[in-house]
């Protein structure tokens, strides 16, 4: 088991395996998939107490944080499993002929979603399991029927290898074609896989650059594939001032929890949080005590956050708020900085930036309208958050225009924390995402990896079982527009 | 009422107009929208008299097709009223809270559809009212609570500026906000709105070129946003040894009549046909009776076919078949060429080519085992067409080829004319167009211009109305993932 960059020969080979792998996945009914998906959990829980010192060794990462995170992996591909049981996921449609139809005679029309073919994922360094070889774009394109072709993290290539040893052998065990699975490592390699035919979409979780730098290459093929890039976001908090005069020490308390968690690393890190000018909760911010400074991920990340505060500390509308000390050390300390809201307006593009690592802006504001012209101001969000109270005039419409920008919209809970579930939105105009129609998080997720056939006028035995009058599959029909 | 390209000045205007109404409109209510939409399509309908004529001075298209054009454009914008009635297309979901659930406790979580924001939609030239200013993307965007910027095309620019000015009445009369629908004319002003910022979708239908500039410009914006191009397609079809013995003749009447409608100028004309080497069938494809010249949309369309179809006859492989007086006239006589399936395969990029107008490809193949050989050279295809009897051998395969590749796949039947239902699907992997995993016709379009929000623990007097528990609208809610 090598984790050394993969070679131009060894790509072509990769990739000739996984479209072959993909016809025969495609083939394998659902049941089948989710058994396999299942066996995957199974040997991941299994491997636990290998795989966690593992991960803890190469990201610094807490070892319960990291058990937690594995859980959170292997109970997403043990829902993904039942979604396949359930069938809904199909959007199966049969429409009859119908000579009556108002524009014209119809003709017998089926219609089903199917794998689009291989697929790229490249692994997050910050979610070293769930997002990362057997993460959710992993989970969502192998229950989709496509095979995947991973492109490993170099944060954690060992880990990577691993937990890829672990999934091969069980997706063999559970029948699975060979070379569903397989992992690539090195810059190249991602980059030139994604521009082969043979892949036709990408998934990505990481930076903005990283990321718009694939999204071009994707787009720029002969033939464009969807590319869905988890980019960044600085997940604004809004606190009313309702909020903040009857829990301001609350809010405060929970607020460091959630921009220190993971030392900062989520894309969902409550980047910017808004609170009334002259509040105490700026007190209350200032002499708060936070966690004790953690490592970070790995160099490149903790450069690259070090550049970031730096550069936010030298605007001329930012200073530090409370202890500065360590803030640059390594590892370094939790820190807070300060700014006005209209500070925010003046230079959206200076100072409503993501920072990744363990420190958020403190933004104040003087009236809540000046609440309203920073939710107008926006990118696009990941997450966007108000702490309120319900009796806030200003609620309604602060949640609409946050409801424009983000994916997800929260109400006195914080933006860290992804659960994965039916409901969930990972998600969010650019920069959040390059595909704001679309999730990495969530049962939904999977129909990305899906693309719709229509059937016009084929005998039973040709038509995909979903969409057989007969229904052996059990699935969800949509008849004649009605489910 | 100008059709005079719109200014930069003017589509400044047009713009921030368009973000108003985009704002106002996603607030009214789906009975409001379903209202309008109605609204539009009656109006329409009262004005086909006036239309028709309109039309057909500027595209040259018959009455009785024009009459039926109008027909399907009204039908779907009242399709899509009964659609906003029944809310499924919201897909919204509800997770409750759960403290037990497995990967840790759940927080109250819930999903709907919302608009995009304002969408450009450039009009095709072939259907003047079915992809024009009111035409599939227009509705599909209204529908979805989006305001519209709509390119006219350049072809039938009074029409377009008569069914604007019925259309926006229409909307006024009906309540909707100033500037829904609004007008552009000229390819500057396409291109400078498709850049701008406040634009948040692109929709297109016409030729690759045009189609894969307009991709770019999309890609390329600081912002990308999604670009739903409808491109081109050659919309193979695949005769079998059995079907070719069994009705050749009929075959080569309905394949004629197919290739030929509307001056073969549909983006699913079956542009090539399989035929068994030595089948009755090429005689019969070389005596058969073809429709009378006819003339073309436009000058462009028309030059474009003649270079078409003359480097098509350049090809060493490729030779006429049947009458080939009149070709090149003006208006250009139908014809046919052959070749044969080795040669496809031999030079897919010389010969598998769109050829917009009253011309097709015959290729002979000499054992069904080249069938699947060419099913799995093709590009990306709106369709794909199989004359089969139920009993052939290589149906199953060819079906699951043709699948993969293929927006929509017939048996028995042909491409030409798209219904619009719920099971519809047009679209299929590039170049058939840039979007694969999206229609532009049927009504699950509707959700190319929508967007999921997630809202996690608001108070039931901010979630939108789709989903609170008491569900005041009435529509399909999906409850802790079971509808």
């Amino acid at each position: 088991m090598t984790t050394a960059d993969t070679t131009p020969g060894d790509l072509q080979r990769i990739l000739a395996t996984a479209e072959g792998a993909s016809t025969a996945w495609a083939l394998v009914p659902a049941a089948g998939r989710a058994a396999a998906l299942t066996s995957v959990a199974d040997a991941l829980d299994g491997a636990a107490t290998e795989m966690v010192p593992l991960a803890g060794e190469e990201t610094f990462l807490a070892a319960g944080r990291l058990a937690g995170e594995l859980k959170r992996t292997t109970f997403q591909l043990r829902l993904f499993a039942e979604l396949l049981a359930d069938g809904g996921y199909l959007d199966a449609r049969i429409d009859h002929a119908d000579p009556g139809w108002p524009m014209g005679p119809r003709p017998d029309i089926r219609r089903v979603l199917e794998p689009l073919g291989p697929v790229l994922v490249f692994a997050a360094s910050n979610f070293p399991f769930a997002f990362s070889v057997m993460g959710g774009d992993t989970c969502s394109a192998l229950a989709a029927g496509c095979s995947v072709v991973l492109k490993a993290h170099p944060g954690h290539p060992r880990l990577s290898a691993a937990v890829g040893r672990v999934a091969v052998e069980a997706l063999r065990a559970a029948g699975a074609p060979d070379g569903l699975l397989q992992l690539v490592y090195g810059t190249r390699a991602g980059r030139d896989a994604l521009a082969d035919p043979r892949i036709k979409a990408g998934a990505f979780t990481g930076s903005i650059a990283g990321g718009r730098a694939l999204f071009d290459v994707a787009a720029s093929r002969p033939d464009p594939i969807p590319f869905y890039g988890e980019l960044g976001s600085v997940n604004p908090v809004f606190v009313t001032e309702a909020a903040a005069a009857a829990r301001g020490s609350d809010i405060v308390a929970e607020f460091v929890a959630s921009y220190t968690l993971g030392a900062g690393q989520f894309c969902t890190k409550p980047g910017i949080l808004l609170v009334p000018a002259g509040s105490e909760m700026l007190a209350g911010l200032s002499a708060a005590e936070r966690p004790a400074a953690a490592p970070l991920l790995n160099e490149r990340i903790h450069s690259g956050y070090l550049a970031s505060l730096s550069g936010l500390l030298e605007h001329d509308a930012v200073d530090s708020l409370g202890a500065a000390e360590g803030a640059f050390g390594a590892p370094p300390a939790p820190a807070l900085t300060v700014t006005t809201a209209s500070a925010l307006l003046a230079d959206p593009e200076g100072l409503i930036i993501e920072c990744f690592g363990p420190s958020a802006l403190v933004a104040t504001y003087r009236t809540e309208d000046e609440l309203l012209a920073v939710a107008r101001a926006l990118d696009g969000q990941l997450t966007a958050t108000i702490q309120g109270e319900e009796s806030d005039a200003v609620a309604p419409e602060l949640v609409r225009l946050l409801a424009k920008n983000a994916g997800r919209v929260l109400w006195n809970q914080w933006p860290t924390g992804v659960s994965v579930t039916y409901a969930q939105q990972h998600g969010g105009p650019y920069p959040a995402t390059t595909a704001p129609t679309s999730t990495s998080v969530g049962t939904a997720g999977i129909t990305r990896f899906l693309r719709p056939v229509a059937y016009q006028g084929l005998p039973a035995h040709l038509l995909p079982e979903a969409l057989r009058d007969d229904n052996p599959l059990g699935v969800p029909q949509r008849v004649n527009g009605r489910l």
